[in-house]
């Protein structure tokens, strides 16, 4: 959102250094563009509306412009930016309220935090704001376990998930062909038609928002036929009733994808589900798959890129290399727990661990006690992550993991120096 | 080398179909192109010489061909299909007489061959052989653990494995460079300026060829070093001096690209090194670090191959997806004895022995009964590999991933219909 009224006040800077904009501050207490910036820092929602430029030149330089109505890029964007604003309002205001409303009906659910002593207005904020930002922090030891059998819960929370995450394009674009039908019919219109020139990451052109629709349904309901194939009669589902069985595995699913909150202890769950959830969390969120031909233009890009690629850029691994290389440094740093401990510290753990911290999704197997090979007197089994019981020089790979997983939009084409035959 | 021969066929039923040949076969016992391939498939090397075109018309409208000498293309894929076959003679000749020679010298080896009933000549030509094709058998129960003292054989069969496999292309084209120097002048020069005209799989252009030589020596390198640096004083290579030693990490390491024999027990090496290993399995022969641009025809053919792709082409996965496909069917076939067994059925032995078989490597982890947590008294441990345990869905799996692994040149550019964002 930020991004948004940055490119504005890029887009004024734009007009002015072409001499299409006359000053604009006759009035010196009026701000100017160069504050315009500081402006958005200080207070996001009561950004200044006068900054609105004249014209001086019907020259139209930059083509990429409606010429009709030049003003068209810069109101669309200012109204895209306002959008995602009320987006995430909206959402997570309507969350709050659901969940507000179903501990004040369930008393199971009150329950559970009367006896940890939590406040549920505290509760019902955390946990929808930190849900809808895929960070998967919840208030409770136990992660969502305690409320296994609060499907309605579940009910609540996911929606949340897909939301703020994986389905936002999809979403946002919606809410803009929703509103357009009302009001602001040009802007709609606009960010509809001309998505590419808005150049904004979570706003994706028709054909694709409604692939990704497709593929993220398509890998919940994959997750959820594994899931529920392989754990039905486990121990991890063990004292719910068929619906509530469907509703955690659901809510699984979707969490595989990046939240990361858990009905169920991860490590007691099957591995083949545990490859699977690997794979989950290291597609990118907006992962799609998308038939149709590249538009000539994107190929152009591609082409141009290709042609300028610096010799640097060779170096550049891809994705994959760079995390497979620091679960081999990770195996590196806790070899002599690996071989005492090989149930605990075994691969698939931390390869989960790492793709988790490169997803930024935070599943772990946490460390069991029970697990151990020679057990240990001194061990006591608490929930607290994996990675918790790592080595520091562990600890500090999985730092420079997360931080890469969140950067990761820089290297999408790493790797191209590199040729398979 | 094959293929070759057969190219070189087409080429001469194109030039009778643009009526550039007379007919050749006046004398109805000698052989007509259309028996061509069948003498082919009966005896490669006796070959007919005498199928050589005339030229009826001058006009040139094979574009590719060297306009100086219209025979040029012809002439070099015939050097070049007997050069194949001397390459493959020689070197592997070379390697017979030098393990002969070596068990004559060493009486170590040559008793570990007499203790088990073994002829010196069926084990050189045999262990040559193998090597040389990636194959990885060996004629001993316990691969090449019996000679991991016997540093001069290992020196004899690491040149084996390279000039068999992921240098094949670069010492091909060495081959050529330096028998040109001396005669095949022409033949040699365009087999050499024109690389991509010959279109055979097995020689890149002179860059690529180079890259490709750092690129194994570098992995090689990496796998070396990881080696000692976590197995130096393990019990895998107890016993060794620091000479024995160092060469047995450089065969472990030149084996992982594809042989897979093995000197130590695969299952007791560290983690870090068995994803390494992973990960080496996984990569083609040819892979090269390739920082050049791609020249311009390429991309154009990459751009039109673009614009071809079919609908069907869409829903072609990418290799990797396909492995992780498998890796996760096969801990479904065996989730009761990954539950059960959990030492020997990991999920990183499983992957260890898919992306083996992918490769067409042969490493194993074995089973071994020690490593079981409820210890079975009807287990007997042997020498097999670990897919032995395995249930026979599993095994038929794994036998798909071999196949699927020979055929991997056909879906090199599989998964273009997704988009990771």
């Amino acid at each position: 959102m930020v991004g948004l009224h940055m490119k504005r006040s890029k887009i004024i800077k734009a007009w002015k250094s072409e001499g299409r904009v006359t000053s604009v501050d006759s009035d010196p207490t009026s701000p100017r563009p160069s504050d315009f910036l500081d402006q958005i820092e200080l207070s996001i929602v009561t950004i200044p509306d006068l900054v609105v430029p004249r014209i001086e030149s019907q020259n139209d330089v930059l083509s990429s412009y409606n010429t009709n109505n030049p003003f068209i890029r810069y109101n669309s964007i200012k109204f895209l930016g306002f959008l995602v604003l009320g987006y995430l309002l909206v959402i997570q205001i309507i969350g709050i309220a659901s969940v507000l409303i179903y501990l004040a009906l369930i008393s199971s659910a009150k329950d559970v935090l009367r006896k940890k002593g939590l406040k549920t207005l505290t509760f019902a904020i955390f946990t929808v704001v930190s849900t809808f930002a895929s960070c998967g922090f919840v208030p409770t030891n136990e992660n969502m376990m305690v409320f296994s059998k609060n499907s309605g819960l579940l009910w609540i929370l996911i929606p949340q998930v897909l939301l703020g995450n994986t389905l936002f394009p999809s979403f946002l674009r919606f809410s803009i062909w929703v509103l357009g039908k009302k009001f602001k019919k040009a802007e709609a219109n606009y960010l509809l038609k001309k998505t590419a020139e808005v150049k904004y990451l979570h706003l994706l052109p028709g054909m694709h928002s409604s692939f990704l629709v497709a593929t993220v349904l398509g890998f919940i309901f994959i997750g959820l036929i594994l899931f529920c194939s392989m754990e039905w009669n486990s121990a991890a589902l063990s004292g719910l009733n068929t619906y509530q069985k469907l509703v955690g595995a659901l809510f699984q699913s979707v969490n595989a994808r990046h939240t990361g909150e858990t009905i169920v202890d991860i490590s007691t769950i099957a591995p083949a589900i545990l490859v699977f959830f690997v794979v989950m969390m290291y597609l990118p969120p907006y992962t799609s798959f998308l038939p149709v031909k590249r538009d000539p233009q994107w190929q152009i890009d591609c082409q141009e890129r290709k042609n300028q690629r610096r010799v640097g850029e060779n170096f550049i691994l891809s994705q994959l290399s760079y995390l497979l290389i620091f679960i081999i440094l990770i195996c590196i740093t806790e070899r002599k727990k690996i071989k005492e401990d090989p149930l605990n510290f075994s691969v698939l753990n931390i390869t989960l661990e790492v793709i988790s911290a490169y997803g930024n999704v935070g599943f772990t197997t946490g460390y069991s006690c029970d697990r151990q090979l020679k057990s240990d007197p001194t061990c006591v089994s608490k929930w607290y992550g994996f990675s918790g019981k790592w080595s520091d020089e562990g600890k500090v790979f999985l730092i420079i993991v997360m931080f890469f997983g969140r950067l990761k939009k820089f290297n999408m084409n790493g790797g191209q120096g590199w040729k398979l035959l």
